[in-house]
C-alpha cells in the first residue's frame, strides 16, 4: 500500500495521508467523464447567479467564467482529487489564482453539483433514448405497414392458436413499446428539476437564487427540500427501471426473430448484416443481435436490482454509496439505447417470408379449430363450451390420423360430420378455413382484420410524430438555456474586462 | 404419480388422462381466489353486452346472470378445473345447463379474462395502496409541523455535518414519498384499459363491443391491440416497481428510526406497541417494525426481479409464465401497502427526543464549520477553498486536543485567530454556532429555515387533499361501472324473467 | 389501530400495550409452522443436555420432555406470541406450570434455537431435493440410454450445426444437473453444524454443553463463534442460491422442451397428463409444466435476490429481518423440489419422435458442412480456414439456389467440385453426408458417439447409486439421532417418574 | 448505419456485408482482453497435441507455436474479427500464411476456446480472490488478537445486548469470511476442468486427445460432455455468487465500521488514508472506504442477477447470450477482489476506541440484565421466565427514572430487592454488572471468554496456514503446465527448425 501526504485543495486542511489503494478505489473519475460539461456549465451558471445576486464582483465572476471556458473537453483528471467537482476547481484555480478561483464553491457543495449534473446529463440520455424507441417504432410500423395483410400464425404457449396479419403481430410490439415511451416521459419530467443550492445538505446562508440557476440550466422548476434534493436518486432508479421495462418487453421481440429465424420456423431472414458465422462450421448464419439483445436486457435488470439494493436503507442526506449508482445508471441508459437503435436496423431490414407463413397458415387447419367452433354456435345454435368439445374431438380424431395430420378439409365431410353430430358440408368447411374471411369478420377494435391494421398504421404514425414534437420540446429548452447562459456569461465578462482595465481586484461585496 | 382420467368441460374433448402433481404444479386456484369477484363481474358484463349485440337471447342472457350472481364468495375451486375461470363456468353449468350456461365463453377466452381481472383488481390495490400512502403523508406532516423548528444533526455519510430541522428531515421523506404517490398515478392510468375481447388473442368473429364491455367495467378506455392486450404484462410489472420504488425509499426512514432508537444516538424512542423484547435479554426493547419493513423492502425488489425474469425473451402472446407473474404482483402490492400503513403508525407514534436533538446540535460545535468558514469570506474577503483549508486545520487542531473535542467556543479565541490567520472575537464564534441564526439566514427555497418549513406544511397538506381526490375519482369510476351494470343486468333479468313465463328458450339469435 | 395490553410470558415484564397490526406485521407464526418439530426437539435436547449438565433437576427435565412430548402436531400459534418460540414455551407453561416450565428456556435464547431449527428442516429439505434431482437424473439416463444412437441435430444459435445423438444432448442436461447435486452436498455440509448455545449472542454463564446438544440433534459439529452462530444465514442463501442454480441450468430443458413440442420443430411429444387445452380454441395441447417451470426459475432468482438483499450491510448479530429471509428459504426449496420432481416425470413421459429427429439430420446436409470442410483437409491437405471459407462459398451457393435448398448432395457433384476447386465425387458428398459414419468418427472423451453415449449411460448409473448413499448418509444422521434422544429422555423421564412418586420438587441444582 | 464488404477469414465464404453498428454492438473484444495469454497458450496446447496426434506435422506446428510467441501482448483488435479468437488466428495468418496458420482452428472451435479460456482466467482470478481473502482473514486476527480482551457491547436489533469482547466479535467476521473461502474451493474444483476438443457442440472427428490438451493447460480433468461443455456457464454464476455472497457477508462488517465510525458510537476511528472530507463542510471526516463497499456489493448481487437471467431459457448449446455473461463474471470478480482487499488495509488500520467501547460496557448497565436473570435462578431457583419477567420489570423501572438511567447499581438495593421480589445486596450487584466476571464464565465453546478468543485466534491462524497451502497448490498445477508446454513446445519448435533448414514444407499427415 502507498500512502502519500495529501496536499491538495481539499485535503491539505483537516486530512494528510492517504492511500492510493483507497484513491483508487473510491474515486469516480472514470464515471464522472461524461459528467464534465455539465459540472462547467453548473459552476458558470452557479457563478452567474452568485454575480447577479452580489454575492462575487463582476471581476471574480469574469475570471471565473474565463477559466470555466477554458476547460478542456478532455480534462485529465486525477484520483487524487476524486471527482470531477474538484478536479474542475483545481484547473480553475490554477488558472487564476486562490483568491477567485476558490469563491466557485462558495454555497454549494459536491452533494448539490453531482445530483444536479445527473440529472442534466440523464436528460439528455432521455432524449436518446426516445429517439431510438421512435425509430424502432418508425421501423415497426413501415413492416407492420407492408404487412397488413400478410397472414401469419398467432401463438399461444408457442402453440399456433388462430390467423393473425403479421402486421397486427408487430403493431402489438409497437404498442406495448409506446407505452415504454409514456413512461419515458413521465420519467423525464421527474428528472427535470434542479437540486442546485442545496449544498451539502442545509442549503446556503449566502442569498442565492435557486430558481436563477435552475433557469439558467433549462429547468422545468427546483426541486425543493434541499435534504431531499441531495439525498434521492430515485430518478436514477426510475430511468434504469424504463431501461429494464423497455427492454425486458422487446426481449420478446428479440426472443421471435431468433425463433422465426430458424430452419424450423423460417418465418423471417435476417440481414446478412447483423448474422454472423461459426469458426468452425461454415453453413451458420446466426442471429446474434437479437441474442446480445437477451442478454443485454438480464444485465439491464441486474443494473436495477444493484441500484435498488444501494439505496435501501441508506440514511439520508448524502452517502457515497450513491456514487456508485450512477455505473448502473450509465450502463443501463447506454445498453438500452444501443440496443433499442440496434434493433431498429434489424427490424427495418428483416425479410419476411410470406410463402411461408402463408404456408403454415393455410397447411395447419387446427388454427381455425375455434372458428369451427363459431361456426357450430352461429349455425346449429349449440353452447359454445358444447362445440368446443366436440370440435376438440374432431382435432383429436385428426391428430391419431397420422396421413391427415393438421387438417380438417382432408377429412371426409361425412366423418366430420359424424364426429361434430351435426351437418357439415365440405363448402362449410372450405370457408371456415379460409384465413381471409376469417380476418375479415373480425370488426372489433383492435383485432388483426387487414383493415384495423392499416388504419391502426395511420393512427400510430401521427402518434409517433408526437413523439418526436414531445422530444424536441425537451430539446429546446436545454438549447435556450445554453444560449441564456452563455449571453448572460458573455455580458459579465465584456463588462468584466472593460472593469479590468480600469481598477484593481477588490474583494467580495456583500452587495453591489 | 397418480393419473385419472379428466372428464371436465375444459379436457373432455382434446386431453384425457392428466396428473394430479401436475395439476397441482400448473394450478392457479390459489392465487385466483383474489379475481373471483372480477372474474364474475367480467362475466356478467360480458352476457349484458353480449345480449346488447344480439348475440346471445334474453332468456340466455337471464340464465347466466342469475347463475353468476349465485357464485358464493368462496367458491371452493379445484385443481382439476385449473384456475378461477372454469370454476366459475363450471359452477354457472352446473347451476343452469350446458346450452345457457356453455354460452357464457363465447367469444371470449381466459387469456382476456385473465388480463382483465388481473387490472381489475389491481386497481383496487393501487388505491389501497395510495390511501396507505397518503396515511404515512399524513404522519410524516404531523410530526414536522410539530416538529418544524426542532434543531436535529443534518448527517452526510453518517457523520454529522450542518444543523438542520427536524421537520426539514421529516419533510425529505415527505417529498420522496410523494412522488412515489405521483407514480403511483401513472401507473394507474396505465392499468385502467379494458383487454375484454380480445379473445385468446385474435379477438371474435362474433360482433362484440369492446367499448360497451369497458364502460360496464368501470375502464377508462380499451386496450387496442388484441395480440397486445393478452401478452402484456408490463402494467404489473410497473406496479411492482412502483411499490419496490417506494419501499427503497422508504427503507431509508426505517433505518433512521432503528439508528435513531439505539442508546447511542437516543433520538427518538418508538411506541411499546411497535417493539419487541428478547427471549432471553429482559431489558431489550426492539424497533422491529422498521426491521421486517427493510426486510420486506428486499422481498418486493426479488418480486420485481421475479417478474422481468418472467417476462424476459418470452414470445407473443399468452404463455402460462404470466400466471405466476401474477403471485410476485400480489406479494408486492399486499407487503407494500401493510408495510406502508404500518410504518404510519409507527411514524405518528414516535416520540422525537427534543433534548437529545438538542444537545447533539449545541454540543457539537464542527457542526458549524461551514458557517465559520462562510463567516471567513464574508467578513474578511477569504476565497471559499482558502477559508475551507483554514477552517479545517482548526478542526484538526480541535480534535486532536482531547479535552475540548468538538467545540470552537471551549477554544481560546486568541488561538483560534492563530490558527486561521485572522482576528476572531468570542462573540464572532458565539453568534456562529447558534442554531437558530444559522437556520433563520437560509432564505432560499427549500431550505431548513423554520419558516420555510411551516410553509412547506401547509403547501403539502392541500398536495394530500388532491391525492385524496385522485383516489376518490378512481374508487367512484369503480362504484359508477359496478351501479351501471347492476342496473343493466336487472333491467335484462327483469324482462327475461317476465319473457320466461311466456315463451320457450329458442336458440342464439344473430340480431334480436 | 387496536392496542390491547399484552400480558404474555414475554411481555409482561418489560414492555406493555401493543399494535395488533404490529403483531401480526412482524409475527413469523405462519412460516413457522413448518419449524415446529425442530423445536420441540431442540428443546428436548436442551434439557437433556441441562439435566446431564446438571443445570436442572430430574424433576424438571422430566415435566419439560412430557410436555414437550404432548405439543400438538398442529399446535394453534397466536400471533401475539410472536412466533414458535414463544408459542411452543407457553404451552409448556400452560401445561406443567411456570416453575418447571419457565426453566426451558434457561441458557439459550430465540436466536440460537431458530438458526438451529432452520439448519434441522433444511437439512430435510436438501435431501428431498436430493431425491428429486435424482429422480430427474434417473428420467434423463432412461431417455439418453433409450436414444443413445438417435441422431438428432445439435444447435448452436438455434440454428443446426452438427448432428449429434439424443442421448448425448440428454447426458449433457444430467452433467449439469449432476454439478448442481454437488453444489447441494457441500451446502449441506456447511449446513450441518449446530449453533444451538449460543444463545442471544453471547452463549451462557451456566456450565452447558454444546457438543452434546449438537450430537443430540444429529450435527457433524457445533457452529463455533457464538456471533457468527446466531448473526449468519449464509447458509441459507446457499441454499437459494443452489435452488436458482438448478432451476436455471433446468430452465434450458425445459425450453428446449417447449421449443420441440412446436409444430415447428415436432422433435418431442408430451404426454397429454403435462398438457393443457385452451378454454376458447379447442385444438390446443400446451407444453404448461416447463412454462411453469421456467416462471418458476425466475421466482426463486428473486427469492436469491430478496434474501441477498436482506443479509447486506446488516450489522451483527441478529436482527429481525433474518426472520424474513425463512420465507425466501422455503419458497425457494419448496418451488424448486416440486419443480423437479414434475420435471423428472414429464421427461419420463415424454415421446421424442425418432423420425422427426432423423428427418432434420438427414435432410438438411448444412449439418454437414464442418465435416466436408474436415475432408477437404484431410483428403487435400487443405488448410483448415481456406476449407471452411470454400465450404461457405458452397453453402452459400446453395442457399441462393431456392430448390435445392439445405442439399450437397442434390448438387451436381462437378458443380460442388468447381465452387470447392478440388474434385470431389458423388461417393465423397454421400459417405460426408452419413450420421452414422460421422458419429462414429467421433472417438475423443465426452463426443456424441453412440458407443460414448451408452458407456457414459452406465457410468452415470453408478455415480447416482453414489448420489442415494450419500443422501441416505444424511439421513441416517439425522434418524440416529431421534433415536439417541428419544433413548436418552425416556431412560431420564422413566427415572423422573420413578423419583415423582418419591420427593417433592426441588429446585435448580448446581451440581448433582 | 455504415455497411462495408466483409472480407476477412471469418465472413469471405458464407456471409457478406456487414453493419459497423452491429459489429460494435456484438464484438467482444472489449472484454476478450482479459483472455489473449488464455487464448494464445490454448493454441499452443491444442497445436503439440495435434502435432503429437499426428494430425498436423512437424513444420506447420512449428510456424504456428512461433507464430503464437509473437503474439503481442497488447494485441490490437478489431471489432470486425468479433472477438479475441479470430483476432488471434488472423495474427497468425498474417505471419505464416494460411497453409500453416489455416490450420490452427482445426478440430477446435471458438465455443470450447471460450469457454477453456473463462476457466482458465477464472482459475487465476479465483486464486487472487482466494488471497484478498486471506488477506483480510489476516487483518481480522491481527485485531482480534490484539482485542481478545478488550469488552465490548454485543448488540442484537442495533440495541445493545450483552458484553462481549472485541475480538470475538471479529472472530464472528472472520468465520463467516472462512466459509466463504470454503466455498471458493469448491467452485475452483468445479472451474479446473478443460471444455477442449469439445469443438463447436460436437468434438471432432480428428484424433484429437482432449486429455493431452487439459495436461497441457493445468486442468485437473476434462470436462466431459461436449454439448454441456460449449453450453454450460454455471461455473461462472457460482463464481459470481461466490463474489456475491463474500460481498454480502462482509458488507455487515463495513456497516459496522461505518456505525463504529459515527459521533455517536465512536467505537472505531478510521485512518485518515480512507477517509475523505467535504468540499464544502470542513469538518467531515467520512468513511468512505466501507460505503463504496456497500454499493459494490448491490452492484455485484446484480451481475449475478443479470447472469442467472441470461442463462435462464437458453437453450442448448452455445448461444451468443452467453458472451455477454463474461462482462458480469470480469465484473463480479474485479469488485469483490479489490473490495475485499482495500478493506483488508482498513481494518488493519482501524483504532479500536477501548475507553469508548468500555464505556459502554460499564455505564449501560441493562446489559447485564440476562446475567441478573441468571442469578435470580442459580441463587434463588427461580424459574427463568419467571427471573427474565422480574428483571424486565426492574428494567421498565429505571428506564422511567430519567436521572439513573441505564444503571442498576445506581439503584437503593432495597428497591431493587422490592422489585425483584428477593433480597439483592450491593455485593451481588456489583459482581453481576462486572463485564470480566461475566466473560470468564462462558467457557462453552465458541464463547466471548478472552481465553477462548485467544485460542480461537491460534486455531485460525493455522487454518489460514493451510488456506494458502491450498492456493499454493492451485498457482503450482497453473505454473506447472505452463513450463510443460513450454518444454514440449521447444523440443517441437527445435526439431521443427532443424528440419526446415533440410525439406520443404508438406500438406497434413494422417499419421507421422
Amino acid at each position: 500500500m502507498t500512502k502519500t501526504k495529501k496536499e491538495d485543495i481539499l485535503h491539505e486542511g483537516r486530512l494528510g495521508t492517504y492511500s492510493a489503494d483507497a484513491s483508487s478505489y473510491t474515486s469516480s473519475t472514470d464515471i464522472d467523464v461524461r459528467l464534465l460539461q455539465a459540472v462547467i456549465k453548473i459552476n458558470s451558471a452557479h457563478v452567474v447567479m452568485m454575480h447577479e445576486q452580489g454575492i462575487i464582483d463582476r471581476r471574480k465572476a469574469t475570471d471565473l467564467l474565463e477559466a470555466l471556458n477554458r476547460v478542456p473537453k478532455n480534462l485529465e483528471m486525477t484520483d487524487e482529487l476524486e471527482d470531477v467537482h474538484m478536479n474542475v476547481e483545481n484547473f480553475v484555480i490554477s488558472k487564476i489564482g486562490r483568491e477567485a478561483g476558490g469563491m466557485m464553491n462558495l454555497a454549494k457543495s459536491r452533494n448539490d453539483q453531482v445530483a444536479t449534473a445527473l440529472r442534466m446529463v440523464l436528460r439528455e440520455q432521455l432524449v436518446a433514448l426516445g429517439d431510438a424507441m421512435i425509430s424502432l417504432e418508425e421501423s415497426l410500423l413501415d413492416q407492420a405497414q407492408t404487412h397488413f395483410e400478410t397472414v401469419s400464425p398467432g401463438y399461444t404457449h408457442l402453440q399456433r392458436g388462430q390467423p393473425v396479419t403479421l402486421g397486427h403481430h408487430l403493431l402489438a410490439h409497437f404498442d406495448s413499446l409506446d407505452r415504454d415511451f409514456a413512461r419515458l416521459v413521465d420519467c423525464y419530467l421527474r428528472t427535470d428539476l434542479s437540486p442546485m443550492g442545496s449544498g451539502a445538505l442545509a442549503s446556503s446562508g449566502f442569498d442565492i437564487s435557486r430558481e436563477r440557476t435552475a433557469e439558467l440550466l433549462g429547468f422545468e422548476s427546483v426541486l425543493e427540500n434541499s435534504i431531499d434534493a441531495v439525498s434521492s436518486r430515485d430518478f436514477a432508479i426510475e430511468a434504469i427501471y424504463l431501461c429494464a421495462q423497455t427492454m425486458t418487453d422487446l426481449s420478446r421481440l428479440a426472443e421471435e426473430l431468433i425463433l422465426w429465424s430458424t430452419k424450423e420456423f423460417s418465418f423471417a431472414e435476417m440481414s446478412d448484416e447483423f448474422s454472423s458465422t461459426s469458426s468452425m462450421m461454415p453453413q451458420k448464419k446466426n442471429a446474434i443481435v437479437p441474442e446480445i439483445f437477451r442478454a443485454r436486457t438480464s444485465q439491464v435488470t441486474g443494473d436495477l436490482i444493484g441500484a435498488m439494493g444501494i439505496v435501501k436503507s441508506l440514511p439520508l442526506s448524502y452517502n457515497l454509496d450513491l456514487q456508485e449508482l450512477t455505473r448502473n445508471l450509465w450502463s443501463a441508459t447506454d445498453k438500452a439505447t444501443f440496443s433499442i437503435s440496434i434493433l431498429a436496423e434489424v427490424v427495418q431490414e428483416t425479410e419476411f417470408n410470406k410463402g411461408k407463413l402463408n404456408e403454415a397458415v393455410t397447411s395447419d387447419e387446427f388454427l381455425y379449430s375455434t372458428e369451427l367452433a363459431d361456426f357450430l354456435v352461429s349455425k346449429f345454435g349449440l353452447s359454445f363450451r358444447e362445440a368446443h368439445s366436440r370440435v376438440g374431438k374432431l382435432v383429436k380424431f385428426a391428430s391419431d390420423k397420422g396421413k391427415i395430420e393438421l387438417q380438417f378439409t382432408g377429412l371426409d365431410p361425412r366423418t366430420v360430420s359424424e364426429i361434430l353430430g351435426l351437418s357439415i358440408t365440405k363448402e362449410d368447411l372450405a370457408s371456415i378455413v379460409n384465413p381471409k374471411i376469417l380476418l375479415e369478420k373480425r370488426k372489433s377494435t383492435g383485432s388483426p382484420n387487414p383493415k384495423k391494421v392499416l388504419a391502426g398504421c395511420r393512427a400510430r404514425t401521427k402518434a409517433v410524430e408526437k413523439h418526436k414534437a414531445t422530444l424536441g420540446t425537451f430539446r429546446h429548452a436545454i438549447a435556450s438555456s445554453d444560449e441564456l447562459l452563455s449571453s448572460v456569461s458573455n455580458k459579465i465578462k465584456k463588462s468584466g474586462a472593460d472593469e479590468r482595465t480600469r481598477k484593481p481586484t477588490t474583494n467580495v461585496e456583500v452587495k453591489e
